[in-house]
């Protein structure tokens, strides 16, 4: 790859174990290195808006990483909206393109609104199926605040994240009986069962599977990009063929707008602070805190690297033929972190 | 109210019976007199473009009937998108707009996928509150098909809406425990708990709590509506002071952005219906098909509406000083009504 799509890669990958999501970070370079290895990943694929009107456009991926796409794209929807106050931009031939979450915070960052969504291989029930339908589709948002860090919510429209299911089979952990259901129609707390022998359930039943069409409306049936079936998984199949994922982009300048959003939103934040909690609870948090405050310590501590995440990046250094040598200290595990421990941390790379 | 808004009226409320929607039909139109008669409500109020762009309005909705507003406002975003490709428009100064569904589809009969969304007064926990910290913030979309009717979906970001909660209530009915946390923090099945000493739960608990949040940024903080707790009920409370909701509509016009959209949406559909089912479920539905086929059957067989509907109605009616006479024929329930039965039909006004 280029240099610069390298960067805009770890850039993307590291700020997402940054936030402490270690299921969409570095953890996934892996599956990437091999489609870029077999030919199904373009290195030097070029996305290009094939289609552009004053608040909009499509572009074409042409395979190139999903990140290096993603950001194209979301960057593109950031300059329709600063002239036309909204930008659109639909994706075709993309793949995998992480956490959802970055490129709406693209957004955030600049003081617009952002939504990112994409469309997935099927891998989620609808209400009275007992087989995938649709995929697990994330849809994120980020709203700028002033004194806050944005808003942010990046979620699954499946009960939870397909990489949440593959974690727990990789520690070896039970799931709960309601994130599954096996192909016999019924629940399963068996993360191996997943994805050969059970599909994920909607998040919310039919709101869940009804947010899955729209994202797939999109993603997929409005950029020309594959859609359900027609798209191939990042991780299983050929490596050497496209993936074929669409993807959706969408910026609202806000400040041309005119009111003063980061200050209400600020309000709105302060508001759920402060509102009563249930026996528990200390203080109600809003969507994107934890991971605002995992972020901020990273950059004073570095990042605590799950065990499974570092197996993961070994590998990737096998595949690319790097010796890592002393850039990867031991892990402490996910909780193994305090202040003045920053020689013991596992994120030294 | 002038003729043609009080038309706008009754085809937004007739539309949401003739799907079914009886929660958020004309069994609505009882409160909405009582705030025209006290002035909450202005009659001869004027939605107005405050504020525009290429691809984006404000609208100031005058306190004129929620329908009123929000038929104009995405009226506008509809010719923002046919220019721009993409039209967001946001509403300060509304109030009750009924089902969201309505104005999404108002995008799809035109051929443009449509999202509409609202804000409320708190009536909805986040996860770890015993108080509401959030409306129950509708949202809503459309999306043209070929063949098939359009996709549409109208959510609450609660578990359930609260108006399923008031009908549960006056027919006496329990509800499922799942619905409400009562202020101790516990469930409770007791619909007339609701809204004094309990509240609703959002859906998938942070998902559904997240997207209020959006909900809120797009229709509050974004267009200078009143917010959270600055909103006034539209049930309860000074029928005559402004209630200040705020919405947000959103078009995207899928024509100019090339791609055969409605038959790729078609494929989807059929794909649905194709999927492989639970024991138990015949054939698997897409969002908005049930509506569509009681909306096909209003045509024909006119609307059987429920008691509480029609009892509502007659409150209406004597607010109004109407004699309903004849136009009113006894209900024969939700599930009374089938070919050949014309004469007996429940809505024959």
């Amino acid at each position: 790859m280029s240099g610069p799509d390298a960067d805009t890669g770890a850039e993307v990958l590291s700020t997402t174990d940054g936030w402490g999501v270690f299921t969409h970070g570095s953890k996934a370079l892996r599956g990437y290195l091999r489609r870029l290895r077999a030919g199904g990943l373009r290195a030097l694929g070029r996305p290009a808006i094939v289609a552009e009107g004053p608040a909009w456009a499509v572009v074409d991926g042409d395979s190139a990483l999903g990140m290096v796409t993603s950001v194209f794209a979301m960057t593109t929807a950031i300059g329709k909206a600063r002239q036309a106050g909204v930008g659109y931009v639909g994706v075709r031939n993309s793949s995998h393109f992480g956490a959802a979450g970055y490129y709406a915070s693209l957004a955030a960052r600049d003081g617009l609104i952002g939504l990112a969504m994409a469309n997935d291989i099927p891998s989620v029930a609808a209400p009275g199926s007992r087989a995938a339908v649709t995929g697990s589709n994330p849809l994120a948002y980020a709203v700028p605040a002033g004194k806050h860090p944005p808003l942010m919510l990046d979620m699954s429209i499946a009960t939870v994240a397909g990489g949440k299911v593959y974690a727990a089979r990789e520690r070896g952990e039970p799931i709960p009986a309601t994130w599954l259901i096996g192909e016999d129609g019924l629940p399963t707390d068996d993360p191996a069962s997943y994805p050969e022998h059970s599909v994920l359930t909607p998040a919310a039943a039919h709101k869940g599977f009804g947010l899955a069409l729209l994202i797939e409306s999109l993603a997929g049936c409005l950029t020309g990009a594959a859609t359900t079936w027609q798209i191939r998984s990042w991780l299983a199949g050929d490596p050497a063929l496209p993936t074929g994922h669409g993807a959706a982009f969408l910026a609202l300048d806000c400040a041309a707008m005119g009111d003063d959003l980061p200050g209400r939103v600020d309000q709105l934040i302060d508001e759920v602070h402060a509102a009563p909690t249930a026996p528990g609870t200390e203080r109600l948090i809003v969507p994107g805190e934890i991971e605002w405050q995992r972020f901020a310590a990273a950059q004073v501590h570095r990042i605590p690297l799950p065990s499974d995440v570092l197996a993961s990046l070994r590998e990737s250094a096998e595949i690319a033929g790097l010796d890592l040598g002393g850039y990867l200290a031991p892990s402490l595990g996910r909780d193994g972190i305090g202040p003045g421990e920053r020689h013991n941390l596992a994120y030294d790379i």
